[in-house]
């Protein structure tokens, strides 16, 4: 059954996150920042991790199936960026509103963009975060197939830094307190029926390594130095993994980035950060 | 200031704990458990750990001012016992009704000692905590000095069994997501200032530890089994150390513990557990 190409700028209903700074540091935790972090992990002067902004925004990408209607089993979550308009406070009550902005015919599926603003109680925008989700046996409709072609390629050269973490082993046992319980990363016989050995890491917990990399490397880990961030997900990280993430700086605002596990793949590619110089 | 003995037998204010398998899960990944035990740590079938009993009652503890005026920061937590009713639900809402229960005259301090019930919503009682709090400096007002002596004392012959685990670096920082926010356990220089080189591990984060080794080796990991549990803290684990958690089945029914660090001290004694045979 195509997708229903009529689902494009209509608005999901509102959705509500309301948060403490415990969840600020689960998050933090979450994506692999400990002691060495006491400024993300202890609410002393506590900051927020800019990849944070996925967290309220979450439940607007589970919202897509108010407009459209498919097999989430065949959803992959495929590229994904922020955009901070504002510092992420360290509680609060956030209003996110999505909608789809587009739905692109990639011949062996369908690719739909979902724009999400999250708004403070003012009604102040503090981030925007665009998803995109991949659904597998959804195209072939002869719609547009969108913008193609390589997206913020490395240069030929080596990266200005490179920054390794190692995942724990309960990594994606913990990522998912964060909201996102797919049993994907924690079931292994689920794992297995989706085609993986055992539960893979979140790609989202992937981002958020690769967004404490750029923030160590580029932004003296301030988070309001951190603008945009934009990413494809392009390979699979088990927990334990190490992520090494390697980067380029463009330019003062413009951070290219890819990450890599230890066997040599990348994981996460096509992907620039911007920052405040 | 000599502490007020009418204290004794008046009940604290009701507190009120609220929580989803969301808790039940953050509690089992700061106690260690992982992957391995995913009947702990994944919403599927979750069990929940004898000794998330601690969790709903801990702010009984934290009411012990309502009935006595000292300086928390002379509060050592020396002693735990949990008693378990009835299973502990995967989520619910409970309230607690804590009291002194007595005063012990320690000479160099006071050993306040609380008992705590725990009912669910319907007024059953799930379990009882009691704490014993050593107060320093509040020793000397001539009162009774409470039962002293050996206490399940290991006996003279190599343990029935051994666990060891080693907790993380970032153990104190999860743990205290689950409740007891005490800067002891996160921040450098308030560990400093108590005399410590770093942030230590919370005693009931120990106390967890060696709960989840009596499970395992004894229990065949079905929480129903374990019917009690009380222990003395007598030493400092920091994050990263391994907890060796020796046991000695004394009767189809006890249990007797000990935890030592990889260091060789004893961090927890005479404690023992009450299991169903």
């Amino acid at each position: 059954m195509a997708l229903d190409l009529n689902a494009v700028g209509k608005p999901f209903k509102p959705t509500t996150f309301e948060y403490t700074d415990r969840e600020v540091m689960l998050y933090a935790l979450g994506i692999g920042a400990g002691p060495e972090e006491l400024d993300f992990t202890y609410e002393k002067n506590l900051k927020v991790y800019p990849t944070f902004a996925v967290i309220p925004a979450f439940a607007a990408l589970a919202s897509l199936g108010q407009v459209l209607t498919f097999n989430w089993a065949m959803l992959l979550h495929g590229e994904q960026r922020i955009e901070l308009k504002a510092p992420i406070p360290t509680s609060g009550k956030l209003t996110t509103v999505g909608a789809v902005r587009a739905i692109y015919d990639k011949g062996s599926g369908a690719l739909v963009i979902v724009d999400a603003e999250t708004k403070d109680e003012g009604g102040k925008v503090l981030l925007v975060n665009t998803f995109g989700a991949f659904i597998r046996g959804e195209g072939g409709f002869g719609g547009e197939r969108g913008p193609s072609g390589p997206r913020n390629v490395p240069p030929q050269r080596a990266p200005d830094a490179t920054v390794e973490m190692q995942t724990r082993p309960d990594q994606a046992l913990l990522y998912r307190l964060s909201g996102d319980r797919n049993p994907l990363h924690a079931d292994p016989d689920f794992a297995k029926m989706a085609g993986f050995d055992r539960p893979i890491l979140h790609g989202l917990c992937t981002f958020g390594h690769a967004g404490r990399a750029v923030l160590s490397a580029f932004c003296n880990n301030d988070p309001a130095r951190l603008k945009a961030f934009e990413v494809r997900f392009s390979g699979v990280v088990f927990p334990g993994d190490t992520i090494i993430t390697d980067m380029w700086k463009e330019s003062d605002t413009q951070i290219i980035v890819q990450s890599k596990t230890q066997r040599g793949d990348v994981v996460l590619g096509s992907a620039a950060a911007t920052i405040a110089p």
